[in-house]
């Protein structure tokens, strides 16, 4: 009824559900808040040059080594072995991160990150409470269609990502034409949740909560769900998450 | 803690989704709530000597014949060329369907069950509101593991299956290991709405409510969302939907 047509916003809860839709003209935004995407953009805040996201320890090794780069990554928790630092953004503050170069290597989210390129996706940024409002201005400036894509755990949804989702469509969401129940059921999520995120991920016993805090991750579970830490705008442009 | 370990329940929230999760022990609950399942429920508790469940028009129209049986299904909402009746609950009261074979095509949850099926599931039924209390019992005194698995639409997440998974959680969810994200959203996505699922689906703008009303069916969706109008298990054996 609008005079003008809004853009679509779609929700995919996991990458195993991304081939769903179409984001030839879309903005996707990965989201990986525990933790791939709230150290992209806590690294990119804090001076870091660029970020080269890969699919493999091997990989990340290469390329560290190839480029003098820092190179980072974890598997189950730990940092992978071969690798100088972990997923966590505690790990980057300015005096060691800023004007360097880091690869990192995350399971999820650049398995994700890769999907999209691969489907043709107009545009790829990252997105996470760390950066919450800089993913939602820049949206709302672009004006174009949005994927909301959620990295999930081994395409299993999750609590973290997909309330982050809600976060953005609670925000912004009247700005777009959403016929998309996952859209609707993460804005509900959110709603629900955001009176304190921390506390509903542990009472609801979320599973990234437990495995995170069964390796004593809480402060980094309490950091990553508080909006707007790191607020700029991390943008895909030839293999390379750079700060817009 | 407990002396005794529960089993565990997940939810696929779609059928892409399903094979993240092993079947091989687990009773599978096939939830397709508009209307494929409402329906089968409807039917069998009516007096259906049994559902034949299958895919496409085609094989639904042979079977029909072969053995003499009424035939239904929809696509797009419309009874399908060549078959006899649609897809609506209203359609199969006692006076009509009692003692007779019904053989059914539905898009999505036919696909579900053959996958669950496929997937080797140790025990397949399928769920509605409609069987809410049936298949919480059922569930109970089985102490198998549980996979609900929700038919969604061409596999995007919906609300209305995601809905009756949380309803069926709410209920009977302290009975069972749950370590599945999806499983606590759709039990709080439940708890939300249950005031009034109707209303909770017209005031979000669920997906299938804009489809289903936009052809008059705003009664097929009211009855489908209210709770044990027709309190059966259906049980699939050898190819047919039976009341247990």
């Amino acid at each position: 009824m609008s005079a003008t047509k809004k853009p679509v916003l779609f929700t995919a809860l996991s990458p195993a559900l991304l081939n769903l839709y179409d984001v030839t003209n879309s903005v996707v935004v990965i989201i990986d808040v525990l933790r791939a995407t709230s150290t992209i953009a806590t690294a990119l805040h804090n001076g870091a040059k660029e970020i080269i996201p890969v699919d493999s320890v091997r990989e990340c090794i290469r390329i560290g080594k190839q480029i003098s780069a820092i190179t980072a990554g974890e598997r189950d928790g730990k940092v992978a072995e071969g690798l100088e630092h972990g997923n966590s953004p505690f790990e980057y503050p300015s005096s060691f991160i800023a004007g360097k170069t880091l690869v990192l290597t995350t399971t999820n989210g650049t398995k994700l990150l890769h999907m999209a390129l691969n489907n043709g996706a107009q545009e790829i940024i990252t997105g996470a409470f760390a950066n919450l409002d800089a993913v939602c201005d820049h949206l709302l400036s672009q004006k174009k269609n949005v994927l909301l894509a959620c990295a999930a755990w081994k395409d299993r949804v999750n609590f973290e990502d997909t309330v982050f989702a809600g976060a953005v469509i609670h925000r912004i969401g009247h700005h777009f034409d959403i016929n998309c129940d996952a859209s609707k059921l993460a804005e509900g999520l959110y709603e629900e949740a955001q009176s304190d995120l921390y506390e509903y991920m542990k009472n609801k016993k979320a599973t990234h909560y437990l495995r995170l805090t069964s390796f004593g991750l809480e402060k980094d579970i309490r950091h990553c769900m508080t909006p707007n830490t790191a607020n700029i705008l991390p943008m895909y442009k030839q293999g390379k998450l750079i700060k817009k």
